[in-house]
Parts: structure tokens; sequence; C-alpha cells
């Protein structure tokens, strides 16, 4: 099966969105979305008076915020999206991490910043695959908000890479996944400022001297960081590319960042 | 199965609703939850500079007020009960029409108002009461938000009692279904002005005797007239109750209103 992320850079853009929808919706068997935010959280949240809180660089979710991007992410973006998916004529299911209990999380312990109602997951074991497999059975495609919960009563903000790799992981004992990232740029760049110089080809040898020669920037790290934890546990193959690349991943003219761990 | 609406009076009132949450997750065997709006939708409205549209004194679904009800209805509100019901050991999955397509609708007819992105529901012919099943038998409580779409793409803005009258009797050819309308009254008045002179089993003949002695006032009709069509269809039993005799409808000392054909 394929788990596909798009982040917000997508979201933002009608056209891309709608573009990248219908090649999500011809995509063959069982599938699953995640989306990310997007700037409709930061401007719904302005129309509102919620002012983004930031801590030492850090973007807090304190408890308007945290209603915010439940509204925003759990019924705006992702009931859009559904819809959408469902005119394409792809029977797709939106949910948050609360919904079957799919993604129980904890509230981000406070060490020396109080990140507020973030929400980690402890690991794929914690993933209650179960019942995302019954929705897959029954024929649909779920997709995800960067939603989860603290299973004490409150929805918790969760990153929306972090969601891809533990589900993908997850459901790496019942399917062979391929969890695609799709963002902004091409794939993995072994020049930022060059759009076209893409890596094709990254396994964790490679990775660990692209980090040391600062190659992979900070913003990237996280995300190969879950990457490769994901390989590392199970999950078939991960890519890095944009958006219109996904018709083509099946092709020999895709174009993105492959990863291995060999 | 037990099919319950709570409307927003509960939903305003965070003791109430969640003393409601704590008697509904106690319901033995398969329940299904259809919320409606509150008046959280209108205050958030207000703070996002969305004034409620009225035509003739009708409420009008415009294109932000759209955006307004798929954000708080199926995100905030939606979200925050399926969470608490988790917390509660009730395996609740939060879900619009939009979602597995089990409520396709069509945008209102325009004929002398425009009531923009209202959707009405064709009937429970028209109900993929098969993904709904699947939901159940995986043990999974669906919790409905006031929300459905238009297969083309959009999601529309429907009545919250239509959508628990036509679930029930799209479900009512697998299972016995009861229907409770819970609400802000005691159950059906036979005084407008005495909270307690709840009339005790209303069926057809009666129901129409009390439309023409006017003690149904009009804001009733459209409740018994959903509800008695549901009876018609197939919906074992109908009550009307306040929210806080849930726990009771089983018992001899249920005080709401019975609804039945004869």
């Amino acid at each position: 099966m394929i788990i596909v992320k798009i982040g917000g850079n997508i979201l933002d853009n009608p056209a891309r969105l709608q573009a990248f929808l219908i090649d999500f919706a011809q995509l063959a068997g069982p599938k699953l979305l995640v989306h990310g935010g997007g700037k409709i959280a930061s401007a719904t949240g302005q129309r509102l008076g919620i002012t983004p809180k930031m801590v030492e660089g850090r973007r807090i979710t304190d408890a308007e915020t945290l209603e915010l991007v439940t509204m925003v992410y759990g019924g705006l973006v992702n009931k859009q999206v559904v819809a959408k998916l469902q005119a394409l004529g792809c029977n797709a299911i939106g949910l948050t991490g609360a919904d079957a209990n799919i993604i129980p999380a904890r509230k981000r312990p406070v060490k020396t910043i109080d990140y507020g109602f973030a929400g980690d997951v402890d690991g794929p074991e914690s993933i209650n695959a179960k019942a995302l497999e019954a929705l897959l059975e029954a024929g649909l495609t779920p997709v995800f908000a960067p939603l989860t919960h603290d299973t004490q009563g409150s929805m918790l903000n969760t990153n929306a890479d972090t969601i891809a790799s533990v589900l993908a992981t997850a459901l790496a004992t019942a399917f062979t996944v391929q969890l695609v990232y799709c963002f902004e740029k091409k794939g993995v760049l072994q020049n930022a400022g060059d759009d076209n110089a893409v890596i094709p080809h990254i396994n964790q040898d490679k990775y660990k001297a692209l980090k040391e020669e600062g190659v992979v920037n900070a913003g990237m790290v996280p995300k190969l960081d879950n990457a490769f934890a994901a390989l590392q546990q199970g999950v078939a193959q991960v890519l890095i590319c944009e958006a219109e690349s996904l018709p083509r991943i099946h092709t020999g003219h895709y174009s993105g960042t492959t990863l291995s761990l060999n």
C-alpha cells in the first residue's frame, strides 16, 4: 500500500491541491493520505485574534491554538479534502488520531520549554492498526489531519511527518508499505540553491555523510530521521518528492529522492 | 441499536455535555450519536467577522458560513466529543456525511429563497448503510456532525434532526433501531408554560389532533414530522426527552415522550 503525506504548500494552492488529489485518487490499491496544516490556520488564527505563540523559536500549542488547529486541520482542511476526493471517485474517510483511537499520544513533557498541547506518539506499537486495517479492508481511504489525542479527553497537535511515518510503520506488518513525502522541492537537494540538483538515492551511510557535509540542513533532518526510522522498522520504501511527481513514482521517469537502508 | 441526537443546548454547557457523554458511553450495544451545532458556531463566526445571513427569517449558508460550520461542527465540536468519549471508554469515530460517502445530499434548489450551501438528503435509500454497518461491526461508535456533501466536491450544511432520522431509517433494515432526540425540554409539552406537563405518548392520530389544537407549535413540527417518517419506514421507536433522561429510557421511570404509529 501507499501512504502519502502532503504539506501546507500544496494545501495553500487550490490548483496544485486539485491536481494532486486527481493524481492521488488514481493511485491503485489501498492508500492513505496525511495532510499538514498550511497558512489557513495562521490566517484563521489572525482573524480570530489568536497570535502564534513562540518560545525560543519553537511554536507552542496553547489552549486557544489547540482549538484553532482542531477546527482548521480536523474540520475545514480535512473535510474539504475528503469532499474533493469523493468527487474524484476515491472513497475517503477523514480522521484524526482520536477517531477509533488510532493514534493515542502523550502531551509532551515540560522540560526547558512547555510546548502546550503538542502530542508525542510513543511509537508504531501504540497505533491501533487493527481499526485502520478494518477501514482499509472496507475499501476506504483514510485521510489524516495532524492531530492526535491524549486518551484523557483532550486533542493534541502532532507533526504530520511523524503521523505519516508512524502509521506507515504500524501498517508494515500487514502490508508492503511505500511512504511518500510530497513537499515543496523536487527531492533532497545536493545544493540548496539549485532546485534541479536532486540526489536520486540516499542510504544510511550517505545520509550520515550528507549531514556531516552540511548538505542536509536542519529543516530536513527530522523528516529524514523519521524516514530512516520507518525503513528500520519494516517500511519497504520511502520517497521524497514534489507532489507533481506522484503519478510517476512507479515509472522510470521519477525525479525525487529514494531512501533505503543500504 | 440506539441513535441519539443531542442539540446545541447540551453542547453549549460543558457540565451537561460531560454528564450526557458519561451516560451515552454506558449505553449497551451498537450506538450512534448525532450532534447539532450550538452557540459556538455563532460565537466563532462573530470573532471571524462573519455575520449570520437571514432571508425572510431563515438562516442562509453562504460560502463563508459553510467554511465556518465545516470548521466548528466538523472539527472543533466533533473532535472534542470524540476525544471525550474515547476517555470514557467509548470507541468513537467522528464523521460527516462526506466521510465514506455515508450521506450524499443535494444543494437545496433555489425557489423563492436561495439557502446557499444547505444540503437536502433524498431519503434513507440514498444512505451508504453498508459503510456505516462496517464501522458498527468493527465495534466503533459513529459520531456525526450536521454536515453532508454534494458528491461534486462541496460540503453542505444539513439539519441534525434530519441526519438522525435518515440514518435511523437506513439502519432499520439491519438493526432494531431506537431513535432518541435529546433536547432542552423534558418531552413534548401539553402546555408550553408548564415544563412538567409532558405528554407521555403520541401516536399519529394524537399528533394530528395536537397540531389542530395548536399544542404542538411550529418549532416542534419538523422534529415530529421527521420522527413519524422514521417510524413509518421501520424505525422501532422514537423518544423525545431531555439529555438527563438517557440512562432511564429502558426503565419504567422514563419521563419523556414516546412516539409510535398506533
